[in-house]
Order: C-alpha cells, then sequence, then structure tokens
C-alpha cells in the first residue's frame, strides 16, 4: 500500500493538495489502529468501526462540521451551506472491513469525502447547500448476512427482522449489538427515517474498486453506470448417496461430486450464451465444501454443498437464470440419480445511476484533466439502497489493484487524489 | 439387522446350523458390547477390538481351539490337524471397525471362521491339517493411515515406519497403542514374521461385500476373482485467486472451481475410455473442500482441495490413469490460468486370487447348492496381504446391503449361514 502522495504528480492538483493529504493522514491513522495481520479488521458494531467513525468524525468538526449520530449508529458530518433549507449533496460510504480486509474498502470513500470538505475550506469556498459525508455501519455482509442495512436504516428502509441477523463471529443478533454500542433499535424496527431521500439533491459514493478495468483501462477514476442486482444461494447442495469407493460400482452410484460438475459445466454453457446475447452477468460457486464428517480418501461423495452468487445489471438475465436451473438441476437429477436442495435465497436488486450526476462527474472529470471512464459495478454499495430510495444516486470508482476484501487491494493514494479532486471539482460546480 | 437365522431356510442347511447359529450369537455379543450409536465402533488397539478378539477366542477354545496372539496382538485360534507339520488352512479377517460402522465388516468374517470350526466339532470331523482363524488387528485405515498393518506384521512385512502412525482419534503412535495394549513393537519393527507363508497351505478371507453387486446378482455369496490396486491423491489442490465475485470480471478470473470442474469432467471422459476398451477401474472424488477461512457467497474461489482415488485390478491402467493426469492438469492451467498441485500419493497393489483356490470354492458352492458367482473387490482386504507374500490366497464375499462404513449394512444372517456351509464344505474336500 502506497500511503504517502507521489509529489511530483501532486503538483497537478495544487491547492487540492489539503484534502489528499487530509485523506492519506486519516488511512494511515485507520491502518495503524485497525491493524490486525495480515491486513486490517473493522468489524460491523465492533472497535475498528467505532474508532474509524471516531476519527473522521473528529477531523470533519475540526473543518467546522456538524457531527450527528443516527438511531443506526450512522454519522452524519455536516458542512454547512450558504441556503440550509436546500436538499444536501451526501458524500457516503461505509468504514467496516471484511476480517483481515485491505485498508480502503469503504474508509477510502469517507476519507475523500473529508477532504473534499479540507480542500473547500482551504479554498474558502462555501457551497450554496449542505455538504454531508455520511459514514454508513455494517456495510460488510462478512458480519451480518445483509446488504447494507445501515443504509437501508438511515432511509427508514431495513427490514425488521434484519435486527434480528446474527454476526458471524458473535452469533448476537444486530439488534443486540447496536443495544451494546449505545444505539436504539426501535426507531429503526419501526422504520422511522433518519435521513429523508427529499432532504438529499445528490448521493455520491466513492469507493475502490474491487476488480480490474480501471487497471486494464489505464485510468485512475471510473464513473458507475449502475451496480448489478443479484440472486445468491447461500446454502446449495447436491445429494446423492455415500458409498465405498472401491466397492460400488458405476453403475450403483449417487456420485454428489459427478452431480454437482454438471451443474458448474451447464451454468458455465448458460453464461456463454448470456455473452453471445451481448448479455452481461457473473455466475461464482464461492463455496464448494464436504462434510468434514463423512468426507474421505476412499469414499463416494453423497453430499456435496456449495453457494452459487448469479449478478447482472439486467433484472431478466437473473430471472431467466433462475428459471434455466430449475430445468437444469431436473435434467441433472434424472440422469445422475442425485437430488439437488438449493436452498434459501439472497436477492437484491440492481441499482441505476442517475443520468444528470454522471454527466456532472464526467464533467468535472475533464476539468481536472482527469480520464474517467464509465464502468459497472458487479458488487453492492451502500449508493444501491440511495437509488433504490429514489435518490439521485452516483458512483466513483478508484483505480485499485489486487481486489478488495484482502490485505492486498492496493489503491495509490495519488488515484485517491485524483477523485477527490474530481469530487471538489463537482461539488463546486453542482449549483453553478 | 436381522440378527436371527431363518428357520425355514435353515431347514437346508441340516448339520450345519451348529455353526450359523454360534455366528449369529457371537455376533449379536458383539454388537451388543460394542454399540456406538448409530452403529458400533471397535477401534483398532481399543477396547472394542480387544473385546472381540477375547470373546471369538474363547468360544474358538471352547471348541478345542488352540490359542495364540503374536507380537503385534493378532489372534491365531488352531484347531488341531490330524498332521500338524502340514502347512495350515487359515481362514482370517480383521475384527476391529470404522466409527460408527456397521457390525459385520471384518467380525461376519473371523465368526463365520469360528462357525467354521463349531461345524467341524458337531460333525466329528478332523481335517488333516490344522484350521485356524486368524484374527487381525487394525484393518480399518479409519485409525491407522494404513492397509492391513495387522495381517502385514503377521507376515514380517509392515515397513518400520509405519509403527508411527498416528491413531486418527488418539494422536498416539501405532507402536504406542501396541506397547499399551501389552504388545511389542520390536519383533515388528525388525521385521520378524510372526507366521510363515510356508506354513499357511490356503488363506481363505470371508468378508461381506461393501458394494452392490451380489444384492444385483441375487446371489448369497460370491467368489473374490481379485483385490484392485490403487492410487490415491490425498491433497491434491487446484489453486486459482481468489476474488470478489461482483467486481472480477470474467476475462480476469482464475477461478479454482472451473478449473476443478474441467479435471472432473476429464476424469470422467477417460473412465469412459478405460470401459470402452473393455477395462476396469474407479474413479472416485472423496473430498471437494474450499477452504472455510476463504470461502464465502461473494467469492471467486482461489484454491479447491480435492482426494482423488484410482482403483483397477489391472497395474497398467492405474499406470496410464496417472500418466494422462499430468497432461490433464498442464492443459487446464493453461486454458483456466489455474495450477494444480497433486499433492502425497498413496499407492497399494492389486491382489490376484488363486486359481486353485478359486476353482475349490466354486465346487463347494455347487456341492452347498450356492450360486456363488465371480466378483471383484474394489476394497483392499487383508487377504491382500498374504496374497501379495506368495501365500495362495482367495475371499469369499457375503451378500450386503447398503455398503460397509456405515450403520446401515445389513447383511442377513441366512446368507452368512451360506458362506459358512460353503466353507466347511471346501475345507472338507481341500484334502481330499
Amino acid at each position: 500500500m502506497t500511503q504517502r502522495v507521489a509529489e511530483s504528480s501532486a503538483l497537478l492538483l495544487g491547492a487540492l493538495l489539503p484534502g489528499a493529504r487530509l485523506a492519506d493522514a486519516l488511512l494511515a491513522d485507520l491502518a495503524r489502529a485497525t491493524a490486525d495481520p495480515p491486513g486490517i479488521t473493522r468489524a460491523a458494531f465492533g472497535e475498528g468501526e467505532h474508532y474509524a467513525h471516531a476519527r473522521l468524525g473528529a477531523a470533519a468538526v475540526a473543518l467546522g462540521a456538524e457531527r450527528r449520530v443516527d438511531a443506526f449508529g450512522n454519522l452524519y458530518l455536516t458542512l454547512p451551506g450558504r441556503r440550509r433549507e436546500l436538499p444536501a449533496l451526501v458524500i457516503g460510504s461505509h468504514a467496516d472491513s471484511v476480517p483481515h480486509g485491505g485498508n480502503f474498502d469503504g474508509a477510502a470513500g469517507v476519507a475523500g469525502g473529508v477532504a473534499v470538505m479540507a480542500n473547500l475550506v482551504a479554498q474558502g469556498a462555501r457551497l450554496p447547500r449542505d455538504l454531508t459525508v455520511l459514514i454508513t455501519r455494517a456495510e460488510e455482509a462478512a458480519w451480518f448476512p445483509l446488504a447494507y442495512p445501515g443504509s437501508l436504516a438511515a432511509l427508514g428502509r431495513l427490514p425488521p427482522e434484519a435486527l434480528e441477523a446474527l454476526r458471524s463471529d458473535t452469533g448476537r443478533s444486530l439488534a443486540d449489538h447496536m443495544a451494546q454500542a449505545g444505539f436504539d433499535p426501535e426507531p429503526v424496527r419501526r422504520g422511522i427515517a433518519q435521513i429523508a431521500p427529499r432532504d438529499i439533491a445528490a448521493f455520491i459514493e466513492l469507493h475502490i474498486e474491487q476488480g480490474p478495468r480501471l487497471v486494464a483501462a489505464g485510468a485512475p477514476v471510473g464513473i458507475v453506470t449502475g451496480i448489478a442486482g443479484g440472486l445468491r444461494y447461500t446454502g446449495g447442495r447436491c445429494i446423492g448417496r455415500y458409498a465405498h469407493s472401491g466397492a460400488e460400482p458405476r453403475f450403483a452410484r449417487h456420485d454428489a461430486v459427478l452431480g454437482f460438475n454438471d451443474f458448474v459445466t451447464a451454468l458455465e454453457r448458460e453464461w456463454d450464451a448470456i455473452e453471445q446475447r451481448g448479455g452481461e452477468a457473473t455466475i461464482t460457486f464461492g463455496r464448494v465444501e464436504s462434510d468434514p464428517a463423512q468426507h474421505g480418501g476412499s469414499r463416494v461423495l453423497g453430499d456435496l454443498g456449495f453457494t452459487l452468487d448469479l449478478r447482472s445489471i439486467d433484472a431478466a438475465i437473473l430471472a431467466g437464470l433462475e428459471r434455466r436451473i430449475a430445468g437444469i438441476c431436473a435434467d441433472i437429477a434424472a440422469r445422475r440419480r442425485v437430488r439437488f436442495e438449493l436452498g434459501p435465497t439472497f436477492r437484491w436488486n440492481a441499482a441505476v445511476m442517475d443520468a444528470g450526476l454522471m454527466a456532472g462527474l464526467s464533467r468535472a472529470a475533464v476539468s481536472c484533466g482527469l480520464a474517467a471512464p464509465p464502468i459497472p459495478s458487479g458488487a453492492g454499495h451502500d449508493a444501491a439502497a440511495f437509488a433504490e430510495a429514489g435518490v439521485p444516486t452516483a458512483m466513483v470508482f478508484v483505480r485499485n489493484r489486487n481486489g478488495s476484501h484482502n490485505p492486498d487491494e492496493a489503491m495509490e493514494m495519488e488515484d485517491l487524489a485524483a477523485a477527490i479532486a474530481l469530487l471538489t471539482a463537482f461539488v463546486i460546480a453542482f449549483d453553478g
């Protein structure tokens, strides 16, 4: 991880250096305070997340921002505008991380938001409307099996049953963790919005890219075109019959491995077909697991567990895949004498980005001399919750190597500085 | 499990009932004394195995047998023949079981051997040569990762390093367990035979079938044609690169699941090709396992572990498969941008059954009016150790439902009675 802005390139950024320097310092503090080798850990409602909220909150307050914490524990840092009755510009993302993750997933975006404030203050610019940096909680589904509950709770859209979701490491509920941290599950349970969509002029999320497209394109930043929706089978199983590998002849086998193999092959053919029709999707088996109490070198496997993650910006493609899967499983069951239990599903909608905001971000990039190509987001983000609530929403990705959710993620501070410059230009131009 | 001989069918067996009734009583005692729901547990060098040795030993001694225990703890129960200088007939198998296994795997064979003695005594028949029932120890590789160490030790053929193998549940060595049970690792370490191959006229193992061939054939017993040799990769891995399922585009993926899928597909094609050439083999993936510390619904898997078990009576088929696997892995690695680490291998030789003994067993079956089709053994057995040592060796399988190594194995006592009748006829006819 390059922690320092390269001075040579930073010359270009001129007056924007105060923000980039602050972001660098904030991220370095976070990396130190939440180190958990390899990488960093900031558990949702855990110490690392609390630290990040406190550190970024203090930095914004020092710049003159107002500080508000909502019932869920989301943090709103607001630099007052000249006309406070106008809907605010909100720059938001999360501060939690996966266990042993990288320092930038989430944190780079909110540190970048505070850095935009620092640039405005350094330039003596007061915006017409409030600029809020919103630091959400609990975005990483590694902790609670939920998609951005912090953003949903802020909007009064978190389903009440989500409060009973259990944190993966403690086995305790979201409501329990909230209460322990001093927050109040009741307004969240009753669906009371902590920020009204009508009070938001635009929600902009700054986030590192979690894939390699910007690296491949040679661009420091990208403007997100949409966030894929998804359908995940979290507890799939191919069920055959256990037997002795030597003693069970081929004709008698109900081999879960061969049944699953046919399933993977069929899903890959579906992926080919989608792409041949010009469509876009991802199809991923993220867990493939025989039962340690049953498997072994001399077993024919009678059970193989898996997860299947399907994503597309196009809901029709997901619906088509879901229909095809039922037929595929039935075919394989008959041919291989196995059966499939697909188990619980987890669904999230695709999010459309606001065309006007995308255009504004493009103009800001041009004004900064930055290449900022359009880029899809396969991963879910807080921004999706705001888009679904009808808030005009956009996202900026920062180039990042080695993916995220791992200690090897590698964003260059220089690229974050470019994104901060872009956003500073964007917020200044927003009402002008 | 049917514990009683069906009286109607037993009428056919006439004078052979004493043996069948004794076997029934012995197996019922073993089931009671070693119950460990579900099923029974007789750990190698554990209490259950000790009980089985003691109970079967006492039954044979009551019939007039001599009792000897060798340095490894194998038990020799010998009904003296008229000419004691002649090489003995040996009926042998093991008395241990897998954890929560069935009552018949191993025990049915040695109880059946003692039952043959009971039939001889009931008929007042004294054989020309000694008849020994050999009850080995530690045959189940679930305890020590070894193929029939008891039989190998009896023959002075156990590699010394095998004494350092660790028992799966205790983590203590074979030598340690032997010493604790009052046996002596030293002669075993020095390779001193506890029974000389030249003192064995024939080694016959009676064992339940662990597959469904006799059930499919409608035959109570079968005569084994050979024991498959094998090659097992115990720690294979397909290694790709972990990534975020939504963020990593298809072009950038190194997906271990897709690499492994191609491997399974290729191995199944090899199996088809072997069978199309008239060959015989089994190909089994007994463990398929992503890393619980790394896998998850939103991961592209970077590592998938597996075992691969290859078996055939034909060594050339195994050697051919091993050669092909190297090429298959290289092809997939190039196409899928993954790599394979096949890890340690575990090999065992095929065992050829003695043609003369097979013919003698067939004649005995005809004399009892029993259908006894030829049947291959895909699983390893004590008999393989004797065959490899040059002892004329044969095996009789008893029909059994639901496989073995599980509490649902289901041998009918009536079928065991048929096997006891066959072996009684065989030993009587052996010298005459």
